[in-house]
């Protein structure tokens, strides 16, 4: 963070607005009008609009004295994308919404701003509207993001069919171990504020949580593949409660293989450095941001070449339930805390 | 507020979603998919697609203390609804986003829901997507409003025309002095807790701040007269900032008549009782939510039968700036307080 420090009455609300987009440039043409009027104007030219909106709050979903603001930023925008490519969808636009304390100056708003725009240029979306208002306590960011899909190829949550392969992009697990390192060097920082943590086995499982990305590379494979999923999501909470939500929804129960779950090397070794399980971190851990989606099995061609998919089981008939077959050969039943070893 | 009390945590926060949202009916054909996926999706048949976000923080946009929960999610609701209406275009869809501590109960957000549904069944809009968070301290509101206008019907506040009429609808200055009023009572009940308010004289004004109504039937108007204004926003800030907005922004300078602001009888009764000026309430008191636009000379027929619709002034050129002419004739400089006495 720069040393200087604005505060931001010196600009005011609508002054700080101003400076704080007057360098965008709108890149989508359905963009009609942006930031300036009491609403944004959005042309999708026959297609369907897809729109989702998240609330973030200092203290519940992020702490200030890990995060920098910059990654904030980004993965305030990248979270909500997430949910435009789990339709099928294409993100197009995004507004703002903050509410600040007089905590913040306008250069640590700025630098809020940088992580936004990177993921707009990166994602190729506009911010096209806002809000910034005054919060009594805490860093509030209300994220719309808006998208675009041809009529009815969006994909939902509750149309899996019984047979249909269970699969999910990237790796998981590794966020939720992030945040289990990070939490640990802020206790120690917080008995002894000399000691400097290193940062440096644990870089990879700290940036999926800092800096997710969204599968916008899934989203375009499909189109190119030429693949509709019958059910899709992003992963979110953790792998086991969104298996729930797809199997609850479509009326389905689930096979789920242990030996399948797509796990990074260094997120394993940063588990059994902190001595936990990596597929209970998987299944439980959540803010991975990667797509849970089901294919019919004749389209398993399809996916094979992409080491970016990984099939880790298929939808079953309701009666069966929701179950994970460990590496060992037991089934248990699948709870959204991850499994159950009682209810086989 | 019911006497039961059912703490958030006994249905988690899908239950919790589901619970609130298990009635709805979705009104428009826009609303292709309502809540309960990752996003909505709206279809708006080669119309454009307005939409607008805000966010209410208590403490610092409502007080709990005097504001019933049932009429915040109204106003939550109409507030946002005033933005679409201010581009001209037509509100279809809502998404609500709530941050709760732990201090709600069930019951009292089933009563903040029940305002949300009445003002979606009046202005026939659906709410189709949320997100409900925890929130450390203070209740959070995030609404996202969608809406569609005909391609390039909508109306910026950038392209008023010197010589336009400035016009205003319904009546201004009644919000502020309810916020007026119903602070005062506050302090007078927080020094003496036995003392019961008398809110029968103040019920117009107590009414325009607690339960605001959005402009629906002045854009549906428009469209019966055939009437396009030239550029168009809602009052929200209060008059005088409204109105430096359409001269900024369209480049231009404006003429106000003091005599021709529409202000109620009961708001001048109010002002006058708390030795206020109606007009100092009217140019600076904000939440009023009534529509502030300009027409072409040439259609100053057509308004001249709708008693909700004032002409109040008219642009001039940049140079001559924005001005004021009161009732004893001096001319002042508006500015977004109110005016300047001492810039003229």
């Amino acid at each position: 963070m720069s040393e200087q420090r604005t505060e931001i009455a010196t600009l005011g609300e609508f002054g700080l607005i101003e400076h704080l987009t007057k360098n965008i440039e709108l890149q989508n043409v359905s963009s009609v009008l942006g930031v300036g009027d009491d609403a944004a104007v959005i042309d999708h030219f026959g297609k369907q609009t897809v729109i989702t909106s998240d609330l973030l709050v200092e203290g519940v979903h992020f702490d200030l004295m890990y995060t920098p603001l910059k990654h904030l930023g980004y993965k305030s925008v990248v979270v909500n994308l997430s949910d435009v490519y789990a339709m099928n969808a294409t993100p197009t636009q995004i507004i703002l919404g903050l509410g600040l304390s007089n905590r913040f100056s306008v250069e640590a708003l700025e630098e809020f701003y940088e992580g936004v725009y990177a993921a707009c240029t990166k994602y190729g979306v506009d911010l096209v509207g806002g809000d910034t208002v005054s919060s009594q306590k805490g860093f509030i960011i209300s994220v719309t993001a808006v998208g675009e899909v041809a009529p009815d190829k969006f994909v939902r949550r509750s149309t899996a069919r019984q047979g249909d392969l269970l699969c999910c992009s990237g790796d998981l697990g590794a966020a939720y171990l992030g945040l289990v390192f990070l939490e640990r060097e802020k206790k120690i920082y917080l008995e002894s504020p000399g000691v400097r943590p290193d940062l440096e086995g644990e870089k990879y499982v700290i940036g999926r949580l800092l800096k997710p990305e969204a599968r916008k590379d899934i989203i375009e494979f499909f189109e190119t593949a030429s693949l509709l999923p019958t059910a899709m999501m992003d992963i979110s909470d953790g792998l086991s409660s969104e298996i729930l939500h797809i199997s609850k929804d479509s009326g389905l129960g689930t096979v789920l293989y242990e030996e399948k779950i797509p796990i990074d090397e260094q997120t394993r070794m940063a588990a059994f450095k902190f001595e936990l399980d990596p597929t209970a971190c998987a299944l439980s851990g959540g803010e991975d941001y990667e797509l849970l989606f089901t294919i019919r099995q004749e389209d398993h061609d399809k996916i094979l070449l992409n080491e970016q998919i990984s099939v880790i089981g298929y939808m079953t008939a309701p009666e069966k339930g929701n179950k994970i077959i460990t590496k060992g050969g037991s089934t248990f039943d699948i709870t959204a805390q991850g499994w159950n070893a009682f209810g086989a």
